[in-house]
Order: structure tokens, then sequence, then C-alpha cells
């Protein structure tokens, strides 16, 4: 099967942190454009919602990715960067935010129609809290529902695929792992509502991300989306590919298949002191590599994984490593 | 509200480890009855299959119970010590494995109900997997789903509180966290198929557990049954409450209450080298404590996870702790 | 004995992550002087270079010190923000670089004398590395004790204290932990060359802070400077004292006293979200609660450490909690 | 250069956990040193005291390694399966235990002696605390070094090669990591005391092994001896060698190499569900497959690692994996 690759416009360019305002100069939309559609096998783009994109600027943008012949993947609302959200957006305790919040993702899936973007990921960064004793989470969890659920009743036309993470920049996230973001969409119980599986936030979760895609299969086909990138398995550090797990990547994409996800595989990083197009490619030539050893040896692993036997598996890794 | 306070009768004996054979020498079975009995505030007990009680020992055992005054508050089988489940109970490889796991859990539902007791905590501590690429978690996810199904439909008088645990004896477990397992419960879709919280299993898993309590209320009241230890939020060091935790407890107290939980309170502990009734009376004593702080000022807490200022909750738990 | 509370300044403003560019607005210099000594018991405050002083302006905060009655607690030079340190400071690749930031930090040590301040605290946060292969260890962890060695003989009248950290903004840190961090002092054998323990950075290490502050002891009084805050034990969260541990900072307070640590203690804190003013003053008032506690114990205290019964010192936390 | 590989003798036995007696049955010691001597590449083998040797018996063991043609690489005195060890052996409060246990060692040293080998390597598990307020450092650390400067004295001729792991089965370690091992060593200044890395104790540490062995070299050539086997980075798993790290290995291998290490590369894992054999000889033709990855390309791995830039690290890797 022919894989889609794409990735996060943003990637190629922000790199600050808490510390550093910017390790590298930033370069323009039209230069990050440029950039992405120039790395081999990338056929598609994410937007951040407000940084990127508004319904304002988006016949422009459908302009641009046409000309470069390319597909707006996502589109990611912005409730991470604007401070109006910084303690919570679907989750505020100001119902003023709140509404804000909710109001300002349908602006985003507007301008998703325009560009013909079918998916618009969630990822609510500041849902969450800080200290104990701090968040009603009964009140706070059923506003996250009520707010994707609304989403969803307004645009049955859109995918909204909910991106978990377990912390950062909250230090605890609603919208947590696999798990957790499973019940929610269980009990939106829409069929445009499903997950996206950030590899690199799985693994800070302890996640095997394998069988997190198996979890999302059995909820009943909720895996919408996939993000690339690699870390310490301690945090989001953002990585390329490849650069800590490698069987790890082999057995996401035997599950992917196996579970019949067709859709795309974007990179997701965060090259703080690397070439951005650079650091990105190389993520994709892993997965074209991991992807290879996979497919040439689908039907063995399907025979290892039902043998069960550590010491096969151990040899037919050491076979293709 | 009364608490009712429990113990598992295991905890006041073996103390192995996979260094050390034996810790300290381990009373006998009535010896541990005595002890356990004896504990202040304890009204109720958990028993271990197998270790403690079989279908032939059940009207032995339930004498003793009535004799001591206490109340059978589950029965656990044992899943995890039977070199024969080794390599996994409901999800062994082996389809005669798997149905020998069904049917002596059925046996100790037979031996439940001689108990009058309700509950059955299943923990499934061998289904998971080590390494990876030896497991078929779509097929071994769902041999977890039948057997809790089959249990369900064949004891519908039978309450199964599935009891999570992110790894350890497997390095990687199939009910890890509250979240995947809400996931298997909500699939089972039976009204007696719940959730067992371990305080250190939630802590091992990053889980704060008020949130983990909320959940699971939310995901249609399953959570079941509670065990009490703490430990360093890394592993399983199932030491006594209170001896790195304190806040956390508070809250999960509270909401407790919130969600209208009214089951067990159980100890569940490896005083590998301290005096075991010693040990787990020192956990029920902070819990003790930690609930006098809470009701006393139940309402201002309610105030202050609305209000959402850690400096005020900052303020309160100074004026508590 | 008296304790004396300080604070750093940059924490009563900056508050942007790699998310959010500002959380609140900045104050300006003078505000968060003004705010920082009207904090109760504060009698100190660190700066940082550049950001708060340089040599050219260290005359006149030395004045705005004297006016708000403050001491001048530590000058810690900014190796982490300055992008030209991006890739390491001490431990760039480029000797240029390298160079630059010895430099720096000695015009740092100038503005010390001026301030009369007899404490540099290095925290060299872009020493280190993120990917495996990228880094010759042996060379820059020299190059690392090279520059130390410098610093410490061109200024004997400073004190160096070397502030670890497991990680962050790197994925590793050459200074990660007590351990290695005493190793280089040991190695760069200099009695002006000591440690910063920032409870924070020694959680997310693993470390249980009342050995560590012994640790330092033994290897020849090298505990030099401490940073106070707290966090959930696996990221660097900057949250207030208490707000997470809390027997932990008994026993710090425990420890520091008995291996005969007078200097300062320092707040280090990161409030986003939260009245900075008020969430530093929240770490103090608990601080001096842990120190009641233990004060008024500390034979006590002596006596259960040395007993080593987990259950009789469960009970004195319970008398004192 | 010439890789010499060994196992620990009861790697090939027990595979008991605190939940399960034996997953496995346990072969007699002869069946074992049979199975062994048989893994390819195996020249040597690490003995437990107590459990494989004693004074008494080691001069027919020394027959037996003779016959098979192996080398005793180390013993391993018992100080963590022995009860009367359970609170402590050099670090116990009672000075009865601590002195039996330097005397044991001592008897364990006269048995090298007989076996010809030279390495006495110690792991005193239990040398550590579970609880916070249950233990005095500054004694106990002390204990600790006195008992190290002891045996080092006694027999100069053997040398005491500090194994450190950072918890399990205390919670906390006095021999946690490779820092603070170092200061003990340094602090015992003797030429015959040094460091046993086991790659999967340093894993657990957040360590990252390269930088470990790189350190160990800069105090002085204390690297003594290596342990292999893998994990999932949280905690001891004791897995086959590369079943989760690969780029570890190598860098792993390079500095072994850079810092002159040329003592043996020992086997050290618990294969509880698989045959023991076969998984220890997975390990070692895993490190041979990386030793050859990283022999063939030394020069090209000193340019990167000075380069300094990941994306050529990571087309690197991608050439050899």
């Amino acid at each position: 099967m022919e894989r889609k690759y794409s990735v996060i416009l943003g990637n190629l360019g922000n790199t600050k942190d808490r510390f550093c305002g910017a390790y590298k100069e930033n370069p323009s939309t039209e230069e990050m454009l440029e950039k992405a559609s120039k790395i081999p096998y990338v056929k598609g783009i994410e937007l951040v919602g407000t940084w990127d994109i508004s319904e304002d600027t988006a016949d422009k943008m459908n302009k641009a990715f046409k000309d470069l012949g390319m597909t707006c993947v996502s589109i990611i609302p912005d409730l991470f960067a604007n401070p109006l959200y910084g303690k919570g957006s679907y989750t505020s305790k100001d119902p003023a935010i709140r509404r804000d919040a909710i109001d300002y993702t349908k602006r985003m899936c507007e301008a998703a129609r325009i560009m013909g973007c079918k998916t618009i990921n969630i990822w609510p960064g500041q849902d969450g809290y800080d200290y104990q004793l701090t968040a009603d989470y009964e009140w706070e969890r059923n506003w996250e529902l009520e707010a994707v659920v609304e989403l969803a009743e307004a645009y049955p036309d859109i995918d909204f695929a909910l991106e978990y993470k377990p912390k950062e920049p909250r230090t605890h996230s609603y919208m947590a792992r696999m798990g957790d973001t499973l019940v929610l969409a269980m009990l939106a119980n829409k069929k445009n509502v499903g997950v996206t599986i950030d590899t690199g936030h799985g693994f800070e979760g302890g996640e095997v991300i394998g069988e997190s895609i198996v979890l999302a299969k059995s909820a009943g086909d909720k895996l919408f989306h996939m993000h690339f990138n690699d870390n310490f398995a301690s945090w989001d550090d953002d990585m390329m590919v490849g650069s800590v797990h490698s069987i790890e990547y082999i057995e996401i994409l035997y599950w992917l298949d196996r579970t019949g996800y067709t859709n795309w595989l974007s990179m997701d990083q965060y090259p703080y002191r690397e070439d951005a197009a650079g650091a990105i490619g190389e993520s994709i030539q892993w997965l074209v590599k991991f992807d290879e050893m996979m497919t040439a040896n689908r039907d063995k692993i399907t025979e290892l994984i039902r043998l069960g036997n550590p010491i096969e598996t151990s040899k037919f890794l050491r076979s293709v490593l």
C-alpha cells in the first residue's frame, strides 16, 4: 500500500523553549511551504490555526497548496499558544472562554472546508490542571465532552481527531492517554469523533503504540490520524523518528496495516538546533526503511506474534536490523 | 458516612521477592485471620483463591469469618502465582489454558457464593507481554474481553472488579490503566463488570486517582472496589498509605464521596521487612486522619476546586496538614 | 538557627513556555525588586546575568539592593537563553564560544564583586546533548571541567556553585545529578567549587534530597547553595514547595542542619499562571511550617532514623502532619 | 580486539519473582555449567557466592571450570538473598550483621583466590532504605565506605567492582548510579576499588551508558566490569540485549574501546519464561552484531561525535541498522 507522508508546517519554523526565545531565525510562511513541499515523499501539510491560517486567508492558502501540489491534511486549532486559553480552552472555568474556544474551532472548521481538508486535529493542550485540589474533574471533563459533541454535530462532514498527551504545558492533561481519550470518544458516540496518536506522546505515557492502535480499532475504528516523532520515553522531546526506538516503528506499521489504517503519516517534531527540513526528512526516510523491513516480512511477523517466543523474535530482528 | 475498612489476608504473610525467598517467617492462615481481625477498624477481609480458599474449604472458611465477625469482601483468583498461567491466563496462546483459567475463576465464584461474597477481584497479572513483536494484541485483548463476558454472564449475581496495573510481572499488562480497562468494561457492556483501583498501580501509571475515580463514574458507575497503598510513583512498592503522598489521599476520599462510592476501602501492601499488622494498621490510621481532614472541609474543597487558584489551595493545605 | 530565605528575581516575571509566549504580562525589573522584597521572610535576591545585571549596571543595582535592605545572594550567568550558547556554552564544539562563555562568566564575577555577592550559581543548561552519537563525552566533559577550574582560579574569592539537572533544555545534561557533579567538583579539587541542589532537579533525577545533602557533605563540604520548588518527580514543573511532597522537606531541613549548612534557602519557581509573589510566598510559608515540625522534633527524628522502623516513623509523621 | 564474553551461572536457573515461585524447573549446577559453556562465544562464567560456591567447594568447582575450559570471571557474594541481610548487609544498623557481611565477603575472596578469579563483584542489594526518615544516611553511607576499604586492604590482589542499581529490592539503594558510586570509590581511594556497569541498571537510572563509561574513566580508570541486558528504562527487566535499545549498544562498545576497557562482557538476565541458554545466546549474538557495525565504522563514529550534527548521525545509523 502507498503510504501518505505529510508534515506540520510550523515544525519548519518555531524553535523556542521556555529558556531560549529562538534557537534559529524563523522563516516566513512562504519559505516554510516551499521547504515542506520539497521534502522527499511529502504530499500533504498540516496547518496550525491562527499561526498559518484563518477564515480570511484560507482562499489564498488553498491556492498556495494547489500551486505546490500539496493536500491540506489537517488544521490544528491553536488552543495552546493563545494566553486567553492559558488556564483551559474547552474546560476553562470561565464559560465565556469555553464559548470562545468552541466558536474559534468552528471558524477553523470553516477554513478546513475552504481548504478541502477533512480533519480537524484537536490538541487542547491547556485543558488539564497543574496542582491537585484545583480542578473539578467531573465538571471539567464534562465540558470537554460537551465541546467535542457540539463540534461533531455542527460539522458532520469533518473528522475530529483528538490528540492526547500525558502532560505539558499542564502537569496533567484531560486527554492524557489512548484509553481515557477513547472513553471520551465512546461517550461522545459520534462517527466523526476519533483519536490522533502522536507516537512521542504515547511513549511518554508508557504505551506500546502497536497496542494503542489495536485499542482504538476495538473501540470502533477510532484511529483517525498519526503524528510521528521519537523521544527517550519520559518527555515529549519531539526528536527524529528512529533516533531512540526502532522495533517500535516496525510494530506500529504492521498494526496500522492490520487494522486497516489508510490515512496520513504526519511528522511532528521540534528541530530546535537542527536544519528543520533535514530533520523531518530523516524521519520519513526511517519510516520508509522500517516499512520495507515490515512489508517484506509481514507474514513472518504475524507468525512470530502468534508464536510468542521472544528468542525467535530476536533472531528475526537481528536478520532485518 | 461510615467507611468500611478491610485487608487482604495474604498481606499478613507472604514476603518474598525475586531475590529473597522469605524476609520473615510466614504465619499460618489461622494466625493471619486472627491478626487481621484485630487491626483497628477492620471489618472485612479479602482472600486470594487457592492460597486461602477453594470450593472445598469455603464452608470452613465461612465459619471462621463468622466466628471473627468478618465479612468476606472479595475473592482474588490466583491468576498470577500458578506457573500454568505464566505466559497468560485468559490471554494464553493455548486455548486449553484459557479454558482452565475461566473454569478456575468460576470455581472461585462458587466459593464466593458460599462465603456470601459479592465481589470477584480479577487481577490477571500474567495477561500481557514482555517483548515487542511477541503478542497478537488484537487476538489476545479479545480473549481477555471474551473471558470477562463469559464470567459476567455465568455469574450475574457477582460483581467482577477488574484490577489494572501498568506492569509486573509482565513488562506490559493488558489491563494497564483506568482508561483502557474502562474501554474493556464498556465493550463488555455488562452491569456487573467494573474496575478496581489500586492506588499504587495508579500512581505507577502516572494517574491522579481523584481523576481516575471521576473517569470510572463517567463511564457508568464503574468503580467497584478500592485497594490502598503508597509508592514512589515509578513502581508498585506496596508501602504504607501516607508514606509518600498526602494531598492525593485527601483528594481521593473527596471524590469517592462525590461519586457515591460506598464500597470497601481495602489495604493491599507488601510489608517485606515490617510487622505486617502494624504496617497495615498504619495505613488505616492515615486514611482515618485524611478522612477527618476532608470531611471537616468538604465544602471548602468543593469551593477550591471550582475556584482553581493554587495559592488558595496551598493555604488551605497548610491549614490542615 | 535563623533560616535565610531568598528568591530568584526572574521568577517574578518570565512565564513563557515553548507553546505560549507569555501567560501573563511581565513586570519591570523595578517592580520585580519591589515585589520580591515585600515577600515575608525574604532577605536576599538572586539575579540572572544579562537579564538583571551586567558589569555596567551593577553599581545601580547595588544601590537598589541597599535601598531595599536586600542581600545579593547569587548571580546566575545566563548560559541558557542566549542562542549563541544553544549547542553548549563551556562545552560548545566551537572553541570561540567556549572562550566567550568563560569570559562572560568572568564579567558576571566582576558584577558579583561590585554587588558584594559571594556566589556564582552556574547552571550550564545547554551543556549536554540531545541525540546519541553526536557528542564526544570525553572531550566535552573535560572542557566543562577546564572551564570550572579556570573560573575558580581566576576568582578565588567567589564560590562557584554548580547546579545540576538531569535534562531540559537538552535531553541530557552534563551536570545531571548530585553524584556526577560531585565527581566533577572532586576532579576540579578547588575549595571554591561546590554544588547547588535544586530540589525539583533532584526529584526529577530520582534522588532523595536528604541523602544528596549527605553525599555532598561526604565529598568535602560541597553543598554551597539550595534552590527550592516542588514537582511530580518526572519533570522540572517548578511548583510551590509542599504541593506534592511533604515528608521530603522535613527530611531536607533536618539534614541541612546536621551537615552544618548555613547558607541561603532560595525559592526557584515558574508561576506561569499564578500570582508570582503569592506563589513564592507560599513556598516560604511551607518551609517555615516544615521547619517548625522538624526543629521541635529534632532528637526524635535522630532517634527514628537510627531505629529504622517505618511503622514508628509513620506514627511520628501522623503526629506532626 | 578480541571481546571476552561471559555469563552469570544463576541466569540459567532461578526464575522466581515475588508472585510466582518458579516459572520453570531449575536445572542442577552441573547442568547449568554444561549449558553455559556451550553458548557460542562464552569463555567465562560468574558465580554467585553461597548459591554456586563456597570456600569448601571452590576446589571442586575449579576443577569443573578447568574441565570445561572456562575462566571464573567474578564471584558475586550473596548479599541479597540471605534474610540475615534483609535490612542491610554492610550498612545494617546491627554491627554484628555488618561484621558478618564483611567476613562472609572475605570468605568469598578466599574462594576467588582458589578459583584464580581476579574480581569480586559487590552488589549490596539490601544496602539502602525503603521509607524516608528511617535511615541515617551519614552513618550508613560511611559504613558502606568502611566495609569497602577494609575489604580492599585485606585483599590487595582482588579487584572489588561495585555494582550500582537505583532500586530493588529496596526502594532506594546506596550505590544507585555511576556518579555516587564513583564518589564512594574516590573516597575509598584504593587502586583495587572500581565500578561494575550493569547496562539495565544504568538505563533504569536514566543514564546514557556511553557517558557513564567516560565518567568512570575520568575518575581514574574505575570501570572494572560490565553486565549486559536490556529493559524499558524504568525497571530492571533483565531482558535480552537488543530487544529495546540498539544505538545505545553501538555507542557503549565504541566508548569501551576508546577508554581502553579490555575486561569481560558478561550477560546478566532473568529469562523467566524463555529458554535460558537461548536467551543469553541471543544477547551475545546482538553484541557481536553491534560490534561489527561499530568496528567497521569506528573512525566515522569519531567524526560524527565531533561534528555534532544529529542529521548526519541519523543518516549513518540508517546505513548500518
